[in-house]
């Protein structure tokens, strides 16, 4: 059967040249990067030049690029790193409520150590209201983070309007550009973020690399303590083949951009033109302009997420519906709770994420599969039936009352084991 | 040339095995393990696979593995997740003066927020004594952490009679068994810890792929926070191929074990018979029998450590002269300052760790190599043309007066960007 896979924004297929690029450090160049010896100094060179490569990519100097192991880390490092170094300076952070959860329960964890966290809305496209924020700044503001673009709706942020309104204040401004870095511009100059996280798997990149960039003479505490790895940022071991990968996944970013934007807005153009007229009561999530040239995100009206979900995957078609971390507790995602949808819509959500992979015959299979099995769950649907019989929509019953779902409570502190 | 690798404890090279069954993760199932669809599943499925296979390795239970991306961050996990989860039950923990700088540095970073921390020594051997830690335990004691074997002079401790004084008074015991898992037997039931760190890179793994085992039913407060993977005990997407990779690793492991463990034991003891016949004043350190069977760590009087660690570079082979993590930072190894040796000595020491893929012909070629390399050092040294016309040991002069290192001092809570 044909694979149709647009869940990307969960995980992206490595690019072949970015596994010949890993392939030797897998296989014979296994120094240690911290080893004196020359197989040690190929690791360290070949460290240093992914480096660059991703410096390059988001125009910053590559000391101010720290490798992590994922998107995860990095975000927890901006946004614990900050508050624990500046803590002298004030406590309160300020973020916005579609979020990853690695930032949410970030800072929620800092609010059980005495930071205030504020949480800031968004509209119904999913966009933070700069004058919201510079309502919310306060004397002991020292970290603003709001996400670049929503893996889940897409919604791409004025990040450089944001930033600009915590400046003006001087407080520090961090974005988790994890997916919207390699796929659409993401210059930290024009940005004017003083963090940035990115990761290798949102850029056809290995898993197991990402980064956060930050600005020259920041004060930062390392979340992972031990030897002198990063600069003193992160300790471990460097993982050279995947940090090498994320490299050549950069380099190719940089030079493919465009060329892949344009591909890829083109299909995504052509299942946000042709679904409407397959499928009635369908809504397009997120905003219709300021979004990811790769997303398309729809509310099927009178559906569960979870069923159509599973007949797509029959037919080959990998989607999500809700976040990628979050969508096996099959509750709904707090980015959707953030735009306010009635229940009843935004539980029959589906995210649809294309890649540089995509084909017209991937589209075209989606078109003549999806029709059908709205139409099957349809016909199963009580609330349907009641809307095709009386033209009213019947309230949402409990059974729709979904919990937002933000990953493990923060707040609890600890887990307990099994 | 030929290349002679004996810096194994600074990483090992991947068994082939092993990247045959990390490939397909890396090209084909490159699901989310937290998507619902079928490569979702796929993945799931492997990574529950490869735990079960390092749980069968440690003899623990599947869910009592939670995977990391490094040996430093499950130590770090360990230590801080430890403490912050049991702070109600006391403030006060106990490593060694050995652990790895991962240990060090979260009991140090610990340290700035409340927690005491006591350092117990070691013996000349670098042992840890079993009444001395007894001696250290205070009512408020809520976790030592004791390291299994060291990297560095190869000393394996006697975990069992060390947990069992912990257990004594029902103080939780943590053992960083990174340099031991998969090379001697590292049994959870007979070592008798709670927590467990382990890392792919030193079973013939892949980097960016470790573990940490933490007894069913223990508090442990999460470093990084966000998504629900690994049971809420660590957030960020899954690295799939690197999971799946130490997952087969620890297989291997677990069957060859007893012959790898034979092989290398011969061919270490090689060189601890030959090499003092052919060099005089050598010193072999750490324990003669409570020993890794691949490590040999000689101090080399009246040589300092970089000068042979760059000549035999030159003829291929590549060790190392203190831990892996910091030998780039040239100070003396704080490893080496806790046996208490000679300062002039211990500058001198060469770590050579063997693998199951070392050869009497690479053992042939340090016996060739290595003493010509001594005799044009020694003749160098004025310290050696003191002793051979006087045949008395001149003090160490300022020169030798190296600072021990720790990698960065987590007590200084802050870094700045360069």
């Amino acid at each position: 059967m044909r694979t149709v896979y647009l869940d990307n924004h969960s995980g992206r297929p490595l690019d072949e040249r970015v596994s010949e690029a890993m392939l030797p450090f897998m296989k014979e160049y296994y120094g240690n990067a911290q080893s004196m010896h020359s197989l040690g100094a190929f690791s360290r060179d070949a460290l240093e030049q992914a480096r660059s490569r991703l410096a390059e990519l988001i125009n910053v100097h590559p000391e101010e690029i720290f490798f992590t192991s994922c998107g995860s880390e990095a975000n927890n490092l901006a946004l614990k790193g900050i508050a624990q170094a500046n803590a002298d300076k004030g406590k309160h952070l300020i973020i916005s409520e579609i979020e990853h959860v690695s930032v949410i329960n970030s800072a929620k964890r800092l609010g059980k150590s005495g930071f205030a966290v504020t949480t800031l809305p968004v509209d119904r496209y999913g966009l933070v209201d700069p004058e919201q924020l510079k309502g919310a700044l306060r004397p002991d503001t020292i970290l603003v983070s709001i996400q670049h673009a929503n893996p889940e709706i897409g919604t791409v942020q004025d990040i450089a309007g944001l930033a600009r309104v915590a400046h003006e204040r001087g407080i520090l401004f961090h974005t988790d550009a994890v997916c919207s870095c390699g796929i659409i511009e993401t210059d930290v100059a024009r940005l004017g973020a003083d963090l940035l996280t990115l990761s290798g798997s949102q850029m056809y990149g290995p898993r197991g690399a990402a980064a956060l960039y930050v600005k020259k003479s920041l004060r930062l505490t390392p979340q992972i303590d031990g030897g002198i790895q990063e600069n003193n940022r992160r300790a471990g071991t460097e993982n050279i083949p995947a940090l090498v990968g994320l490299g050549r996944a950069a380099e190719i970013a940089r030079l493919e951009l465009e060329e892949n934007r344009q591909k890829v807005i083109r299909l995504r153009d052509r299942l946000i033109r042709e679904l409407p007229a397959k499928i009635e009561h369908l809504y397009l999530n997120g905003h219709p302009e300021r979004r990811l040239p790769d997303n398309v995100n729809y509310s099927v009206e009178f559906i569960e997420g979870e069923g159509m979900l599973l007949l797509l995957d029959g037919q080959g078609i990998c989607v999500t519906s809700g976040s990628a971390c979050t969508s096996k507790t099959l509750k709904m995602s707090h980015i959707l709770a953030a735009l306010k949808l009635d229940a009843a819509v935004a539980q029959g959500s589906v995210t649809m994420t294309l890649s540089k992979y995509t084909t017209d015959a991937d589209i075209d299979h989606v078109l003549a599969v999806f029709p059908g099995i709205v139409k099957n769950l349809r016909d199963l649907s009580p609330l349907y039936a009641y809307f095709i019989k009386t033209g009213q929509r019947q309230e949402a019953g409990p059974g729709t009352d979904y919990e937002h779902d933000q990953g493990h409570d923060a707040g609890d502190n600890v887990c307990e084991s099994p």
